[in-house]
């Protein structure tokens, strides 16, 4: 047996990928357009309020193409409550003519590959905290995808010694180094929790880094030998001002 | 031939993955969702009544994200009972505003691997017993996932000698033991009744530990080389007392 | 080239599986689902007199889960009897409240492998017949699924040479003869037909035994190294007057 | 780098695959379905025109289990021809009444292998012609089904020296010349047309010829080690004078 | 580590795929109709001005089969100009009688693998600029498809040294060279993007070409290791003034 790495857990994360049935939603009258997006953003400032205690963050991003229109993404300490929202979201009278396209649901994690012995308790460690209980960034584009580890003949990462394993981790790490600065990223772990195994979130103010950073490293064996990607999901930042224009018909 | 290991069966197990139409269930009035909630609620309470005289289980958990809203679940000793049920089910008012969307047909099931020689009925041992017909606990979270065993170019566990599949499972136990307490695991057989050959329901009041043992066990060699994984659900318990707060609208 | 075997070949079998759309079943008036089912079983009359003069068979089953309600399921000398057949079922009353799901098309088949030279035409032998042209038996539950040989890497059947082929078929048919007298099986052949190799329908009053064969089997080469499998279907026998109450809302 | 083998390519073919919404058009007046039938019917004649001229050819097949209810199949020398039919035939009034669930498009298609050196111009060969321009016989069945050469690790059908592929394909050709006077096959290209890179349709007046063929090629080499396959596709012929009973309600 | 190479990113790339509801547009009335026809060509109008002042280009083209009836493509230099397009496209009256069924992000892209050392910045040169920022020429057909590089077992395009990607592209090229005058292909890379690598999209006034270049490039190394192909799209040029026939029912 191949030692399991140990992981540092924060807040859980679901993702909630959205199209707009738009042709339904024209047939609503004006006043009763600005109710529903009067009600999702009293929703949102209820959301809003939680981040600035930071007991939780949430964002919201248009997505282009046709997987969706766009990406709601709250965390919480706890699934009772990103469960609590998602009921809540699902009642909105705007919800009523959005088509859920697709989610997933993951915990923010660190990895603890490249973690030096000590005696400190790494969740009382500030910086870990930050990284565990994140603030989300508000830039301009995000990236989403969902991805495995590869177990297929002769390249199984779960076969690999840990030391392979964490030799592969640095050298891929220092490739996400490179972007430091241009991209922030978000890994949250989801093994046992949704059908990937992990679920990564980049921001960035220049989409062109999303698609750089993820080619660059598709040439790094950890990815070219194990990474195996699910769907991708691109899109801009739709703030509260925003909404209204987004939703106007 | 590698000589098949025999099982021991229990109850027949149906997991029903729904989603709600919310804007349909909107539609109704009052009146009509109460009595749609206490028509389903009597549908419960005659399953609940079954299961205080441990003649099957039954329960009901929220799922997480846009694969379903819920989860209903039932043991029965026969497939005839589980269809009775199910076209019962279908035939609720609550039921038109939801739309299936997965389900699972399986047999509760021991492995006999770590089997001891004996002359006892293993079907007359009463700890057996409690594994076989087991009513199902009432944790917070649930986690369910179909699986197979791969039988691919050198990663065959269908081919491998009786003695390595024996070992490589005790190991895989071994992992299982360390989250005794934690997490309570449901184990069916589903060769020949649902297209995976295992469906298993993990239930626990901390979420994580499903991650942390999917995690730890994926690199055990059972599940890096042999384990092949279906789409993950995981869920909040919804007790009765949840049932009206959780379809108000 | 890889020498194919012989096979011989009996009336053509479509199976048809179903969800039932209820919500919009129970919009019926009471009398027009009375007739409904009364056309339904009308249509049903006249293929059992078919039957019954051993010029068909055909048998009706509930499905367990989310697949499908109910598998109709006719066999036929010819595809135009079988389109015809499809043809005045879609054009039920009944038929409007149902979602078709899943079908197959194929044709009984023996395979001659372990045939024994002989100068006798095997469509003449009594016991053959029987086989080619059977009257499907009532038992309590049905297990449906296709498959395929598998023709990957090193294991592949089509490339093994006849002699091998036997002796896999021959070890495989040693544990289906275990199962005499639990488990009536009938072997389609769908090369050319529809999108697997076989559709294989067990038969059994006891649906235990569908798992049982279905895991043994999996350990012999035939199948471990082989055998690729579809979807599983699993129910129970709906006799004619079970329809009424299994229809009724 | 592998040497392509070139193609003579006719005429270009489009097999569209419809389900009938037969609850839908049952809710039309006799005169309604009556006045759409004709206008049918009509749209065939035209095409059948442009048949009798030998400048394109036409047909239509009932199609067996869910799939799908019907192919209309079109070849004609351009694209802009077929898409002018295919506009056509949305607008009309039947059409409204169905589903589609599939098509393909290719080429009709000729490969060289086999062919002898010459200074003639195949395209002026009047039995070349004839087979690249074909007016599609009436036989009582069809059978379609795309296909691709495989590229996987060593079974690489695109990395044989063209010697061996030729001697592949002439061991292949065998096979079908035995079927000659049973089935009459039309091989079609479709690389960088649509998903797969070859669209075969067979005709014959005898189903279980299709059944027979493709299991016997599957033990030559050119398919047990380089055939990947798609969906297949059986039905019987619809002639003009059948299809006021096939849509009969 | 594997050394990647480094791309020239000129417009972002959206492509939409969409299918017209025919049924639901000859509910309307000629008059609505007509209006939604004039305000779609108003839409189309302005993007067309934007194009003449070289800042974005764009295009229609009919598609033929079941994927999809049109696909709509639109270039710019960022994200925010292409959502704002998309979202306005989502509520044009004509819209409502679409369902999208695929679409496309990319970058339009130009691989460094055959550059020359230079101290010149490549963004000045004009050849270049002309094929990052490039107008879509009006070419009578189309053809767009996905594609990865494979990264499987042996095959794994990844891992190799630089310069035997070098040679394998340059080789591929080679075969594109064949094809000037006739295809002009536009290259837009997607990692990190869209669910595949590459989008390409080729144009021709002969749509046989498409099939020759995808049938030869498939016998390159390059391909025939190393593609992995998706879907592929092939249509007709919807001019202006096609738009009103295409469109009239």
């Amino acid at each position: 047996m191949s030692e399991a790495v140990v992981t540092l857990d924060g807040w859980y994360t679901l993702q909630d990928f959205r199209k707009i049935d738009w042709a339904s939603w024209k047939l609503l009258s004006n006043d009763e357009r600005q109710a529903a997006i009067q009600e999702f953003q009293q929703f949102l400032d209820k959301l809003n309020e939680v981040q600035d205690h930071k007991e939780g963050s949430n964002t919201l991003y248009s997505i282009l193409g046709h997987k969706a229109d766009f990406m709601f993404m709250v965390l919480r300490p706890t699934l009772e409550e990103l469960n609590e929202i998602e009921n809540e979201f699902n009642k909105l009278t705007i919800t009523e003519f959005t088509i859920p396209t697709y989610s997933y649901l993951s915990v923010v994690e660190l990895s603890n590959y490249l973690a030096k012995d000590s005696d400190e308790d790494p969740y009382q460690n500030p910086y870990v905290r930050g990284r565990l209980y994140p603030i989300l960034p508000k830039t301009q584009h995000v990236c989403f995808y969902p991805m495995d580890k590869r177990r297929e003949g002769n390249d199984n990462w779960y076969m690999l010694p840990m030391e392979e394993r964490r030799e592969l981790m640095r050298s891929h790490g220092l490739i996400g180094r490179k972007y430091a600065g241009k991209i922030k990223q978000l890994i949250c772990g989801s093994s046992g929790l949704d059908d990937f195994e992990w679920g990564v979130t980049l921001f960035s103010d220049d989409a062109l880094q999303f698609k750089k950073i993820v080619y660059e490293m598709r040439f790094d064996e950890a990815s070219a030998r194990y990474g195996e990607f699910g769907a991708f999901f691109v899109g801009n930042l739709l703030e509260d001002h925003d909404l209204s224009r987004f939703l106007h018909v």
